[in-house]
């Protein structure tokens, strides 16, 4: 069965703990909750200044960027995001995504779908 | 190892046969190509008036559409589609995507890998 709706109509949860993660909120747009078997599509707003964990994981990442200015840390390496740059971060990969920024940094990130299971 | 790149610098493929499929251009934006292991993204562009193939196929689509207007017809029902619209086309369902505007419409989709394989 399809599903459709417009990203408004998501639930908006805070991901900031004020330390690792600063100014970011994640919406759930595809997934487990729509029967996707293969993988989970997400919308992530990092507020000027934000920024995700510099972490790693045994899975990948998918990422478009839609609206803002940042920077993508992947191992020891920098790349500026902007609108329409496309990233894949492979599994184990250390990274971080910040917002350098005056506005929000929108991004879509896919990944497989048991990490929102 | 990661890949970073900006739309503009992804091969344009045209995906028209003048009946099934009018208008519409594809980027592989993530795939195979960058060790992508579970999932493919690619970006469609259909011009005013052009669709995609009215078809079913085993595996799942999910869409975030990115500028334009158009609509999204699933089995019986039909969906519009706008800035921001996300969707999820389950597995065999009968489906077709048409810009209904007088821009392009630009969206993305989501399939698992094996499909771009």
């Amino acid at each position: 069965m399809a599903t459709v709706r417009k990203t408004d109509e998501v639930l908006q949860v805070d991901m900031s703990d004020g330390r690792q993660v600063v100014g970011a909120t994640k919406k759930l747009l595809i997934g487990p909750q729509d029967g996707a078997p293969t993988f989970a599509v997400r919308l992530f707003t990092l507020t000027p200044g934000g920024h995700t964990p510099h972490h790693q994981h045994p899975f990948e990442h998918g990422v478009f960027v839609l609206e803002g200015k940042g920077e993508l840390a992947v191992q020891d390496e920098l790349y500026p995001l902007s609108p329409h740059t496309v990233a894949h971060v492979a599994p184990n990969e250390v990274h971080q995504f910040r917002n350098t920024g005056q506005e929000p940094l929108r991004f879509l990130c896919v990944v497989p779908r048991h990490v929102e299971e």
